[in-house]
């Protein structure tokens, strides 16, 4: 068993209101961004988890935002791997 | 002007409580996934913007998170390209 980790990101569907995105939009037009078109706000969970195989990760992952982590009806997840980057670790503000 | 879309991820420091990654960690488990290691749960960004370059694009979003989009005592964060993905695009779930 080796450990792998995995990032999850979770996405508003692209019909429904975003409220945050909006709001975070209208906070960097008036902080003078003009140029930016649209802002989507998504959760992103980073997963530690042991597996044999970077596919069985991946599986497990899909698995789990099929039955808790994501909403069917209002979400849309993604699952990768986040090589390097186990869930605990420091991943470092860029400076 | 060309547009590009980037994806922010902010994520709480390593040394920070994180309550909703614990909660949904013990889910996992009790729900009998109990491979899992560890469970962070950050946000992510979705931003669509017009910019003369990648590099320009990037730094635009990286001044972004410094002046509004993370806390720098709590988050960390991480510009990147999502390329292909427009914030107001479907990503499509993983079926």
């Amino acid at each position: 068993m080796t450990r792998y980790s995995l990032e999850v990101r979770i996405k508003p569907r692209p019909g429904l209101l975003d409220p945050e995105g909006k709001a975070i939009h209208h906070a960097l037009q008036s902080l003078g961004w003009g140029a930016v078109d649209e802002v989507r706000v998504g959760k992103v969970i980073y997963i530690d988890l042991e597996a044999e195989s970077e596919a069985a990760a991946t599986e497990t992952a899909t698995a789990m935002c099929r039955k808790i982590l994501a909403n069917p009806v209002t979400e849309d997840f993604q699952v990768s791997m986040a090589v390097g980057v186990p869930a605990g670790k420091l991943e470092g503000a860029q400076s």
